[in-house]
């Protein structure tokens, strides 16, 4: 049968000072009223049962998020050391395996944005469909609509059976130039949205990914904490994906964005005439470009051109737009009690 | 005697959204800890006694500005209504007249700044005696350092006596091709630094300002509110001392600033190396020209130039420098629940 599993971890800085480590990206309601995480939940459930849906989080995240997604707790996995995708990945897979030997996974984030949800469910189940069909590890590639340094990119190789391609190889994020020659050649950004049948990874992870597959043995015995004590911190693509000869590529294109920093607001929010994204109370007078996120106070910009503009957690921003990507290198040099929020 | 004449009135947006009516631009501590109505009054009290110094302000402020700079409220002369700067100083100098008929006043405002106090008090005391020696209305004319536009000239004409110079013309605000040329020929800023003794500024005003001085007969019965119901809202420059053959003007340099704008904090505070000025809790980085005032709520900058950024009153306001002289034309065009401030 099929599952999801939704990684819903991480407590990145990118939306800071918005973000705060009790209330991180994924459960901010970034795109629309709803968080990322509930957006995620929703975009599922026409498709797979709430039953069959596994949440991966941390220990300081999972009653939030439990409540807030109104989860049943068996159903939410909580790591005892964040040890990047892989083991996370790995470990939700054991566990679908045992409840269900038949399991087919798809794998995806919490906190991305959708904005052509019927899209998304086509694509999702063409990828469970093709992980089961020919037992391969099935990545889904986002066909680019601009040459964005921000993300990791597929190269397709081979047209097999099923609109799905061999992977020739993976690139990781590339410079600007390169990111160019890569959408101009037809390469698909790498979503991390995923599918594999339980077996099939297991097995792949046995294979090539010592650095978890020597320890999944724990898991079977139900020892999680000595899983993760073992396990090396590294991702599924590098520990799996780019080493498997099993992978496969099937492109999507449903609005999908990883709203990796502020900026991505004004693709996944609704602009005004001038371009400006105003969340909560504000005004943009003879302004362009910019995005003010207020949590009550009212922000006026006046003749000021792309700009983020935050108000959150008793701290304000105001940055230049190109500089979103390049956040943590500000709070890296800022007074501990500036950076650090309440809470 | 010497007197001064602190005019106090006003409740301008030009500071918005620090300034509130009920705590207007002169009640702001700008340039230093202290308020500029405070250093307005610190600063003449080495030269004339707190007892002849007048204070002219609305009946909104006047409780405040009392309590604050500790007058005696019989110095405090409460305007019935807002009628500019000629009315004002006519009655002041009238009431100055009938408590001393010696009088020699200097009038001022109390929302300047003056970097250089030592040379302030010397120029104010030359006026003083030269509105004594020469029986004439003396303005003073700062000089100038850059080509304001915010301000008005006044063109020196002929030497005279004394250090003054008859006045060959003043200038409104100009344009900045009119204002490079004007300090280019020894044009001076009409500061609005003013003295003359009581006498003759009634004698003047009856002889030329008929707007004025067909009322100040109520003055002297004590009908201040009947002098105010009948005179026109003219300025004093306007009313009489571009109208009067007994105006000469004093050159001056302490630093004078009437702080019009946010931009004006850029000059009468310290900046750090990159020209920015932080007022509160703020931090600038890879950020330059920048003015950012917080009254509490940590402001962070981030690859951002020349902006005024305001946290105050429930407010937040983001705006290039370039449009600080413009501010109200902002507040024209916002709803009125975001413009109009608490208090």
């Amino acid at each position: 049968m099929d599952w999801a599993v939704i990684l819903a971890g991480g407590s990145g800085t990118r939306f800071w000072p918005l973000s705060s480590p009790s209330r991180p990206k994924q459960l901010l309601p970034l795109v629309a009223e709803h968080s990322t995480a509930e957006d995620t939940l929703d975009r599922l459930t026409g498709f797979i049962p709430k039953s069959r849906i596994l949440v991966v989080t941390g220990p300081a995240l999972a009653p939030l998020l439990t409540a807030k997604l109104d989860l049943d707790p068996a159903n939410v996995l909580i790591e005892p050391r964040a040890a990047s995708t892989g083991p996370a990945l790995v470990w939700a897979t054991a566990e679908a395996l045992k409840r269900d030997p038949s399991a087919t996974i798809l794998s995806l984030h919490a906190d991305w944005a959708v904005g052509d949800r019927a899209a998304f469910a086509r694509t999702a189940e063409a990828a469970l469909l093709a992980a089961r069909t020919h037992d391969r590890l099935v990545t889904v590639g986002i066909v680019p609509d601009r040459p964005e340094t921000g993300y990791g990119y597929i190269i397709p190789g081979d047209q097999l059976d099923g609109g799905v391609r061999t992977v020739a190889r993976f690139a990781e994020k590339p410079d600007l130039k390169t990111a160019t020659a890569l959408v101009a050649s037809g390469a698909l950004w790498n979503s991390g949205l995923f599918a594999w049948t339980a077996r099939r990874l297991m097995d792949e992870i046995s294979a090539h990914a010592p650095e978890i597959g020597a320890h999944t043995a724990r898991l079977a015995e139900g020892d999680v904490a000595g899983f993760f004590a073992g396990v090396a911190a590294i991702s599924i693509d590098v520990g799996l994906l780019e080493r498997s000869e099993r992978v496969v590529v099937l492109s999507g294109a449903f609005g999908w964005d990883d709203i990796g920093t502020w900026e991505a607001l004004t693709r996944v929010r609704k602009t005004d005439a001038a371009g400006n994204v105003m969340v909560g109370a504000g005004v943009a007078f003879e302004s362009s470009g910019c995005i003010a996120w207020s949590e009550g106070t009212p922000i006026v910009l006046s003749g000021v051109k792309d700009l983020v503009v935050v108000h959150a957690n008793g701290r304000i921003l105001v940055m230049d737009r190109s500089r979103a990507a390049d956040l943590k290198r500000v709070l890296d040099a800022l007074p501990a009690p500036i950076r650090d929020l309440p809470g």
